[in-house]
């Protein structure tokens, strides 16, 4: 395990100084990493990993141990949720989450039951505590679930890799049931994230992935006000975890977004930060964005990258390095330290 | 043919004053009419369509007999460019274009020559002249063709459907290489838009298709960079024909387009005009945006997202309606009919 950066992660997300810029990579638990590949083999299927909470925690642990990364990230899966709620999912290598069952009709959502992520999520949770024991202090842990939308969006479709039109045409044909879906999963999903911040997650993340399928009013309507829902509650259920919010394609939106109430926004790599930060007037923490795509390049090109992504964020604090989305599965760990190394060799002067 | 709207579309783009807002349909000539896959069968393939004249004029003119839409546009492909420069295209139904050769190294593109448009995209020509005459001045013509990005992007992979993992890298790792060939494309592009408004395109749009996959820097630096050539280029060589900059998954940056010299801008959906109009300052007309997905809603629904759409922007000219990208092969065409009336009768007041 690399040296303690325990505090810088979430003293940036508070907008607190730090010494450099920290740094964490979304999917950085994966398969780009042979020995996730190993224990991903050993447990036989995906699922079986995230519902392992041995393997889950190990598999969590595993970056952490290759790279001086600023936060642990939760090895699990926004599908947690719907196959809790009965919607029997399966991962199929290569061809993506299915599930048995979908959600298209009111005697569909009747059917739908709130379940008590305690009990019926016991799993991940058991995990988060696991994780937070063999962390002891030595780094945050971010704990996660999809977006409202983006989960209903899966649960509408039942496949992924569509361009989710069952899912867009409920919200344009039958709003009041997308709506009681949508408030339903709100609710199930603050009380999950509010769960994993009581079981021991430092700040949780909502990744509402497809977002940026939706237009901007139906975006307003169907995915940012229930996300704001989740953010108010665990304001109320715990005020001291701060909530991260990702929209992928969600750059045109940041302000409305920043204003929900969240500590962080995601900026997928479509988003110039310094152009972001001066949107958002320092409201909130800004975390991204570099192109997943250039971890393809050679080491000199990706600090280089860096270089120009820490630059435009500027100095100062607030600035919470990620990638703009999760890293590719066939991305070189090596590229992977020269990213992690040059944000912290890099970062120090903005800090000064 | 319907009534002639010839001057609404072009007013519209000189943000001049106009009686209804204008509507033409991205990807208005395809495969959701039955007459369009007449003759798709009767040429026997895409490239013969597009290749035969009379029978892209026929495509072309097949959705105005149905519709009272205020602008034709060629049928024809972005692809036809590299095809013409020696790299063999090939589309296969269900799967998309393939390209006998790819564009990936200096010897690659060394092979490379300038094409002149007049003679080897001579059919592209001859199907705008055959056009202008069939519609004798009762709707203006939209010539197009890709952007230097989205075309290069399409030469190095070969394929279609990728996350343009080769581009990309191409771009982070061999920038001059890929500047020379964007530069290539730049002129090439210029030639053939000057070409076709020369054969009587009354305006021309720029598809950059895969702009939005770049970051931001890399969007300034390899696609915008080489949109701005050619517009400057055609403002010498055809003043009088606006044109109009589209790029997907473009919304953040909609200011840097605007700042081009274009005449207007395509808006994908997940932009608010209104926000847009702002944004952009009434410098150029904006195009857009109502998601293509809205037209597997009921006529009813459809007809409220119109309204909705037309009142995101507001009172005024510059306006042109649109979807926010291509419409998809499986809508109804009465469903597009409802769009296009909806357009028009409520537009009115907007103009009053």
């Amino acid at each position: 395990m690399a040296e303690s950066n325990n505090g810088r992660f979430l003293r940036a997300l508070r907008r607190q100084p730090v010494d450099r810029t920290p740094v964490w990579i979304m999917r950085q638990a994966g398969r780009y990493l042979p020995e996730y590949r190993a224990i991903r083999e050993q447990a036989g299927n995906f699922m079986a990993l995230c519902k392992t909470p041995e393997l889950a925690c190990e598999a969590t642990l595993q970056p952490l141990r290759r790279f001086p990364l600023d936060a642990a990230i939760l090895f699990s899966d926004i599908l947690t949720v719907p196959d809790a709620m009965g919607l029997g999912l399966s991962v199929v290598e290569h061809h993506g989450p299915r599930f048995e069952k979908t959600v298209r009709s009111a005697a569909d959502l009747r059917r739908l039951g709130r379940i008590d992520p305690c009990s019926d999520l016991a799993y991940v949770l058991d995990a988060v505590r696991l994780i937070k024991r063999e962390l002891d202090g030595r780094a945050p842990l971010i704990g996660f679930a999809g977006s409202p939308w983006t989960t209903a969006a899966y649960m509408i479709e039942g496949v992924s890799g569509t361009d989710f039109r069952r899912g867009k045409k409920l919200l344009y044909q039958e709003p009041a049931l997308a709506g009681k879906l949508l408030r339903l999963l709100a609710d199930v999903i603050s009380d999950y994230l509010a769960a994993q911040a009581e079981a021991g997650a430092d700040a949780v993340m909502v990744f509402d992935s497809w977002g940026g399928a939706l237009s901007a009013p139906m975006y307003q309507e169907f995915s940012l006000r229930y996300m704001e829902r989740v953010v108010a509650t665990l304001k109320e259920t715990c005020p001291d975890t701060p909530v991260i919010l990702f929209t992928r394609g969600g750059g045109v939106w940041l302000e409305r977004i920043a204003a929900c109430g969240c500590a962080a926004v995601g900026a997928d790599w479509s988003v110039d930060l310094g152009e972001a930060r001066k949107r958002l007037q320092g409201k909130v923490a800004i975390q991204g964005n570099l192109d997943p795509a250039a971890l393809y390049s050679e080491p000199r090109i990706i600090r280089e990258q860096v270089a120009r992504t820490l630059a435009s964020y500027g100095p100062g604090p607030g600035h919470v390095f990620n990638l703009g989305h999760g890293i590719q599965p066939d991305v070189e760990p090596d590229h992977v330290a020269a990213m992690v190394n040059a944000v912290h060799e890099l970062s120090a002067p903005y800090h000064a």
